[in-house]
Parts: structure tokens; C-alpha cells; sequence
């Protein structure tokens, strides 16, 4: 059943899952910046704080249903805009809010600093496995147009990243948890489920993290990780690990 | 690297992947119980048929980056309401769409006959991957729901079904095309991109088909596969090939 003719290439290292938004090229930055879009259609009937709270809240509850991508937040947007505005608002702007999904979704992938070079070396001593959340097309056109797909043994989109969903994917490859370690810019969702089923994780911190990506501080209580200021700092801390 | 505690069950009998939607459960009649909701709510505007090709041309065109799920169907029925109506739908109707669009997430999920015993029965001798379409946190809700998901090896959701990704798919699992067999409803999805790639396909129609799954006559003519009334005829149909 399992490929006889593609055998394990590394017998000995780790796994390496990576995240792939903010990770590895920008996306909040594009979702932000529709959202000072929006801020400003609900201006009349809305300050900028309250429509976010307003969206936040509807995003947060579309979550368990809809989950994190383009066609989620669109969905939030919509509902927040009928909500802020008594009905008031025209389907001229519905109709645009929906084509500013279309602009995320044709979103250029702009890489982020030093992440080609890293993945690359990486790529010669490890599997790489693309662990990402969101709208199964759209986050495979990313990983296309990346360029990246080549360093990846595998590209998996999830619905959600808790420890059972990380648990699925460790069991599905056949991976011992002491030989994983993901890689990431979120907290909640990179590296603490991972920590909590006994596998390695390390914080390559974004500049922005989404509010619905903080995690709890008392959650960070008890555990320990690396953080990483860039990408490129990944491969040194692997290496003192494998000593 | 490959998981050494859990070797193959299996090692010289088929792997099936079966398909989800309209072959272990109905799916269509939901959408068309809300597709003739739609239907009346534009018929102010449009008649009955005219709406539907409006809207099947917005469902066609969001595709490639969309897909197949309840996400890309809600955006295209509130285009189509948006330019049927020219701009005189209200937001109330909108939301309505929007909430049609929960409703479907929602929706139970009604096995189709002989389902449970077959896949009961099958999973005694393969290896079963189920394969589907559509929004990944959708997909494998439905499955969790449906109480089927012990019968499976593994649960994919893809964003197509076409022959590069049913390569990629026994790439992963390293399956000789010749050992995998589909089973599913959609002669474009579930048969003739199976066939491509040298394996084998089972045909288990379902009463409706949805327009942009129907084949072109054409890609019929060369190809030969079997046609099983109901899924309950499958394992006779694979013995029939293993002999």
C-alpha cells in the first residue's frame, strides 16, 4: 500500500510542518487593507472601532461553519453591512464587497524576506510539510504561485489547527511526534497544539496578528519555545536540536 | 519517515476511493429545494428558467476559484439576484440568501440506501479513501455526521476532481493506479479522469445530475465502464475483477 518506490528520502530528521499566511508571504496585510475599505463604506452609520467590533464578532462566530479564508470573510462583511446600516445599505456596495473577495483571492503572493533561500536549504535535510487553514483552491493557487511547491513534500489545508487536526496529520504520515516540529507566525494555532501533543514548534512572529489569533496569556504560562526573528533563523535552532 | 506501526492492512486487494455527495448521501435536492426558494424570490424580475441560466453562469464562472461548496453557490445566487434584479433587490432578501447558505451547512445528512451495510461490507477487504469536492470544514462535518467515518481510511476534500489531482492523490499513498478503483455518481468527476490515468472507475447514478457535471457525449464513445444501480452492487462488481 504505501509508495515502495518513493522511500523516506531522510531516515533521521525531523518533519518539518510550516505554516504558509504570514509565515511565508503576506496576507493579513491584504486582508487589512479591504478592511479599511469597509471601515470607510459603513463610515455613515459607523466608527471605524465599532464596525470592527461589529465584524470581529461575526467573524468569530462564522468560524466553526465557514472557517478562515476569503469567502468566510466576505460572508462576515456582509452580514456586518446589513447589521451597521438598519438594512440601508445598496447592493451597488454589497456587490462590491463581494469583489473585494475577488481582489483577495487574486491577491499577488508576496514573499516574505529570506523565506526562498531557508526553505531551500531546508528542503535538503528534511521533508517539508505545508500545513495551512483556509479555502482549499485558493490556498493551493497561493502555493503555485509562491513558486515554493517544489521544496514541499506534501500541501495540506485544514479546516481548523487544534491538537486532533495535527494528531490526523502526524498519524496519516506515519510521523512520531518527537521527529515533528511546525513552524509558524501564530501562537494559537502553530505552536501551542502542537506542544500539547508532545511535538516541537517554533514562533517566527509576524508583524500583525490577527485579533482572533491571540492567544490567552495564561496559556503561554507553562510552556517554552523558540522564537525565531526571521525565517532564516529556523536552520540554527534545528541544528542545535539535532546535536 | 512511513508509519511502521501501522503497515498496510491490505496488500493485494483494490483501495477504493468513494465519493461523497449524491453517492453516500443526497446533496442536490438540497440545493434545489433552495434554488426553487431562489427562483421565487426573483420571480418579480425573471422567469424560472431565465433566473437558473443566469445563475448556472455565475456558478460555471466562479469555479476555477470558488469551487463547489455552499460558499461559491450563496456568492453566485447573490450576483445573479444583484443583476437580475438591477440593483433593486433589497438587503433583506440578501440576507436571506445569506442564511440559505447556513441552512444548507446545516442540513442533515440523509444516507442513501444500502450505504452503511455496503461500506460496512467493503471495508472488511480495502482500503476505503473517500473523496470529495467542496468547502474542506463543510465536507468533513458531513462525514462526521454521517456516522460513516470508521469505514474510512482516509477523508480528502479537494478543490477538483480532474486527473492531476487523482495522481497526486495515489502519489500520496503511494496506490498503483491499476490496485484503485472510484466509485461515485459523477461521470465527469468520479469516471473519466479516473480512467485517464489507468485505473478503474464504478458508476452509481443518482436520480438528478447537476448541469455542469453532465459529460460531453463525446469523451463517452472510448471509454467502458460498469454501471451498478446501487452502491449494494459493488462488491459484486469487484469480485467480479479480482477473479
Amino acid at each position: 500500500m504505501l509508495n515502495q518506490e518513493n522511500p523516506p528520502k531522510f531516515s533521521n530528521s525531523f518533519v518539518l510542518g510550516i505554516d504558509a499566511d504570514d509565515t511565508l508571504w503576506e496576507n493579513e496585510a491584504w486582508f487589512y487593507k479591504i478592511q479599511d475599505r469597509f471601515f470607510e463604506l459603513m463610515s455613515s452609520w459607523s466608527a471605524p472601532q465599532d464596525t470592527n467590533a461589529a465584524l470581529l464578532e461575526n467573524e468569530r462566530a462564522s468560524i466553526p461553519q465557514y472557517g478562515y479564508g476569503v469567502t468566510s470573510f466576505v460572508r462576515s462583511m456582509i452580514l456586518t453591512a446589513i447589521q451597521i446600516s438598519n438594512d440601508e445599505i445598496g447592493t451597488k456596495e454589497i456587490a462590491q464587497i463581494v469583489s473585494w473577495g475577488d481582489e483577495l483571492i487574486d491577491a499577488p503572493v508576496d514573499l516574505l524576506p529570506d523565506v526562498e533561500e531557508t526553505l531551500s536549504e531546508l528542503s535538503n535535510n528534511h521533508h517539508l510539510l505545508l500545513i495551512t487553514k483556509g479555502d482549499v483552491l485558493h490556498q493551493r493557487a497561493k502555493v503555485e504561485n509562491s513558486g515554493l511547491s517544489d521544496f514541499f513534500w506534501n500541501i495540506e489545508v485544514v479546516g481548523e489547527k487544534d491538537a486532533a487536526v495535527y494528531e490526523m496529520l502526524l498519524n496519516r504520515y506515519g510521523i512520531n511526534p518527537e521527529m515533528f516540529v511546525m513552524i509558524g507566525n501564530s501562537v494559537s494555532s502553530d505552536v501551542l497544539p502542537v506542544l500539547n501533543i508532545g511535538a516541537k514548534a517554533i514562533h517566527v512572529p509576524h508583524h500583525t496578528t490577527w485579533e482572533l489569533e491571540i492567544p490567552d496569556p495564561k496559556e503561554l504560562e507553562k510552556v517554552d519555545f523558540p522564537i525565531a526573528q526571521s525565517i532564516s533563523e529556523v536552520p540554527g535552532i534545528l541544528s542545535g536540536w539535532n546535536e
